[in-house]
């Protein structure tokens, strides 16, 4: 699919147009909604303000700086705008939307929707497995819950930011030899995570099936750790502050439909799952994933290389058993997957899991080790799926963290 | 303080002149905010469209019917618009506002507020004694970190509804002898606790002395839980679907100026806390709270009475340490003080600890056993502080459990 936008059919370009993944821009100040095709956005507010392209006949949706409005319309309207946009982006269509392109390079780019509320998943059986064989034990790896029913806790809404947003090292409750200090975390960490974004409502139980047609899109998403606060406040009721600094997203959200291509099964369960969490086909989504680590005036090193698709569970799932006991849904939550571990070392989305607990250091290309984050230290995660000739990117989920201050 | 509206100044009238509680209700379909004054609401969104008392001289705060953006004004704000409400409706005052009162009977009560982020916390030292022994045994009653910090998760905001809601028993994966399931809850529970309902925005560690100042008000709140679906899936992330049913608070939230007169220290840490939890004053309230459960058609039984001066920790301190990880906090973030518990099993705030998990059950007015809910029953909490010569009350928080449904 070839675009009179030529940027859009470089080799390697990250938003051809069987991508159009969707954001928020500024550029004079005012925030409008998105369509990135190439090198350039798309002003879909502008656009459906002039009438040339619009979601809905009867309301402006996207003149409120967000996707929430368009996405609260359902797939069948999701569907009408990304054809109306293919169409008037195509080789060969009249270039009447030319005046509505703006230069990426130059545009700030802001988080994509209202996060309503953010759910977290512990879904990759690799990742479970070496986090809790250092916290338990290589026989009590797996919680005795985890393989029946996806894990997760309700994270904070409000401590989501747009990647490039800087990080501030947190200050929180640490547990040393001698009791607890209020200090700043020394066991700060990124994870690598996939972000699932929620475009319907629904309340009380619903089928893996019809979640799976509830989720808009997905974001790369940063699942920022202070590793040593979350180890001494975890038990009984979960990560609280040790998860509470700052969870960045990509500025992208990169629509299901564009995704399609590219579905692939969850693993067989290896003990059988409850009818209500039965994926009836291929849920999970084949996005190679790498993370990046750059200290301060250092080279740059890629630290994991992994893939969606050894997830364990998938959002469709998580988003099911999410709803399962009355909880409403509503657009605009995000669910993140949880971190993506691969099988191998270098397949591990996190610093926990990299260093083993610290206790292996990763060097990196300058000859630098890391356990931990240092201050200074640039993270970046970046993800594309691979099609025939073409790429479908997420772009990248940047931050860099700063020393603590209080 | 007498008022003109003469049901205010009955004995044991649940809504004085000293309290002026805020809520939203409707009479004609249309929401709108309101102030309760004895038996009536007075209508503050006409009232500020009538220019008669406004509480910002540049904005409307009170059309949009939710409290929030009048919260976001600050506590100068909120003292002047008291101030004003006392004056128009102090004995001796003109009757100007008489057209805008309503009856309360007839009106229905919606969210005094939108609910941006719930919190919920496990801070009462009674209650958090009683489910460790049951969980854990006597020995590991309290967690190590319990003495240290205010431990919480983030709940879900989109559960929280208004009392008068009826509240659905709900499924979820529940572990059995053979396995799990998913079913209806059989140990579905109620928690009698306070919310704290959060006015001011904060981002990041700030002192406790600030979080009470940025604290507008309380409401009852009842953190509806299934008991079986939560013991399955608590470990190791937390309570998630067996809290994500419903989350009922009581439709006024009493102001914390209301409550002034009535504050009182929290207890003696037993383990000095850092300083950054340290009470500087007085940051509990004494208020008496009580619980009712009502059979379908029998009589209706008090199962519980305790104190919110009972906590360990108070709400500022809660939100103290929320925040101290670098967590924005918003306008409308409501904090659950975590179950109420006081010392004997006549003050304790749930049926897990009523019926000591199941194994003794409570034997109501009629005669009826109860370990847990069943269908039918209708559960009240009710609370108030006790003035010379009057009452500061909350009214009712109030949910009737109907039978599970898919």
């Amino acid at each position: 699919m070839r675009s009179w936008v030529e940027s859009a059919n470089a080799p390697g370009s990250v938003f051809p147009l069987n991508n159009l993944p969707y954001g928020v821009f500024s550029v004079d100040g005012m925030r409008r909604c998105g369509v990135a095709v190439g090198d350039m956005i798309l002003d879909a507010t502008a656009l459906e303000a002039s009438g040339i392209l619009r979601a809905d006949r009867a309301q402006d949706v996207l003149q409120d700086p967000a996707w929430n409005q368009f996405m609260a319309l359902g797939k069948p309207a999701w569907s009408a705008y990304r054809k109306g946009l293919v169409d008037l982006l195509s080789e060969g269509a009249e270039h009447s939307v030319r005046p509505f392109l703006v230069a990426m390079q130059g545009a700030r780019l802001h988080l994509p929707f209202r996060v309503s509320e953010f759910t977290d998943f512990y879904a990759s059986r690799y990742h479970a497995t070496n986090v809790g064989t250092m916290f338990r034990g290589a026989e009590n790896a797996l919680p005795p819950n985890w393989l029946h029913m996806p894990i997760g806790y309700n994270g904070r809404a409000s401590s989501v930011v747009v990647s490039g947003t800087d990080i501030t090292r947190p200050h929180g409750q640490i547990m040393g030899e001698t009791g607890p200090r209020f200090a700043p975390s020394e066991r700060f960490d990124f994870e690598l995570e996939m972000g699932a974004v929620v475009g319907q409502p629904s309340q009380g139980p619903l089928s893996v099936a019809a979640a799976f047609e509830n989720i808009f899109g997905y974001v790369l998403l940063n699942d920022w750790s202070a590793r040593d606060i979350q180890a001494w406040e975890y038990q009984p009721l979960g990560p609280f502050q040790g998860k509470a600094t700052a969870t960045s997203i990509s500025p992208w959200i990169v629509t299901c439909e564009a995704l399609e291509p590219f579905r692939c099964d969850t693993p067989m369960p290896e003990v059988a799952l409850l009818e209500h969490l039965h994926a009836p086909g291929p849920m999970l989504y084949d996005i190679a994933l790498e993370v990046t680590l750059t200290p301060e005036g250092g080279p740059e090193s890629v630290i994991t290389r992994t893939n969606y698709s050894e997830m364990y569970y998938a959002s469709a799932q998580q988003l099911a058993h999410h709803a399962s006991s009355g909880c409403p849904m509503r657009v605009g939550d995000l669910l993140g997957s949880g971190t993506i571990s691969g099988p191998k070392r270098e397949n591990r989305g996190s610093m926990l899991e990299l260093s083993w607990g610290g206790s292996e250091p990763l060097v990196l290309e300058g000859g630098e080790e890391r356990c931990f984050l240092e201050d200074g230290d640039r993270v970046v995660l970046s993800g594309y799926a691979q099609g025939n000739g073409f790429h479908i990117g997420f772009g990248e989920c940047v931050g860099t963290l700063l020393g603590a201050r209080l």
